[in-house]
């Protein structure tokens, strides 16, 4: 490998090294509580390489999101091996699991002021996308009719609005956040049995 | 009528009078494009008027959303002449007709920048605990469990999510909604039905 090659690995090892850091210093404590030093001093670095890789707290707190997307897409992806129903349970418990060990991020960027931020909400929007991919595809359809993208939209709307309650102090279990959430889903799902691909109606 | 009671309601009336306007302007017209000015000439008023209400755009507008989830709640009251399910149809019917009414307000307070204002979101959430409150009281519980209350949370998402994805363009008829968050809560109580109120697990 010639120097160029190395030093280029090397900062992006490092860059993700920082994201690591951020991740987990946003997972403990409030968006608005952490400054751009409390960074540099978790990754014994100096300020100014943090600001030589972003601009500022606000644009550090989106590549933390964005790695923390990167993340929960990989622990989630679907196992071929499994058949659908488990390889549904299997991705929501590795999902669960990420969140329960990420709990203030998750509610920062699903209901905290930062979370408005367009950039943080692009990032949600491709988890949210990916989610709905992968089930289109497990389904096996090539093109989902709008009843299905709108009741996979909604099942999307459901597991987030359960994971936020839970993560706000209501006592149920993994496992049952995992049961109701695959059993909303197979409502939605009856109704497209009742309506094949295809079909139009008005 | 003494002359200061009448004072108080003009008042009262010419408050709530700017509110819908502000209201028909904010469903059609981005945050961001709205000035004072703007909802001052549509009310054919002064801009020191709505300075004497209202601080500014932000109180304002979070004024205006209170408004709007008064509309909502009202529109959405179950009717107890009905069966449950149907009931259920009425409301969510209601519920949808006003969110197509007001379609861009509706993504704002969801997804815009404005919609993370603290103001906005306990606005947001006492509209989320009415309607959780409500079908609560409909299954006659008076204290519902931790997965019920999850689960409900999750159903409110589903109906958030479902929405939105149908606000964005996505071709799926009223009633399509209607039924599909019908199902996915059929899907949820299920749940409940299988653990009897009182019962515990860990």
């Amino acid at each position: 490998m010639d120097r160029a090659k190395r030093t280029r690995r090397s900062v992006a090892e490092r860059r993700r090294q920082l994201l690591r850091i951020g991740l987990e210093v946003f997972s403990n404590t409030p968006y608005d509580a952490v400054s751009i030093d409390d960074i540099a001093e978790a990754a014994g670095i100096s300020k100014g390489l943090l600001y030589h890789y972003w601009s500022g707290k606000r644009e550090f707190y989106a590549a933390v999101v964005e790695e923390a997307v990167r993340d929960l897409i990989a622990v989630t992806e679907p196992d071929p091996d499994l058949l659908p129903e488990q390889r549904l349970r299997h991705s929501l418990r590795a999902y669960l699991d990420y969140v329960d060990q990420h709990r203030r991020g998750y509610l920062t960027v699903m209901h905290g002021g930062v979370g408005a931020d367009p950039q943080i909400r692009a990032v949600v929007e491709r988890m949210r996308q990916t989610v709905l991919d992968r089930i289109v595809d497990g389904l096996g359809i090539p093109a989902p009719p709008p009843t299905l993208v709108v009741g996979l939209r909604g099942w999307i709307g459901f597991v987030e609005g359960a994971v936020v309650s839970w993560l706000r102090g209501q006592h149920v279990t993994r496992e049952e956040l995992v049961e109701m959430s695959v059993r909303a889903l197979g409502g939605v799902l009856t109704l497209l049995a009742d309506h094949p691909v295809g079909e139009q109606e008005e």
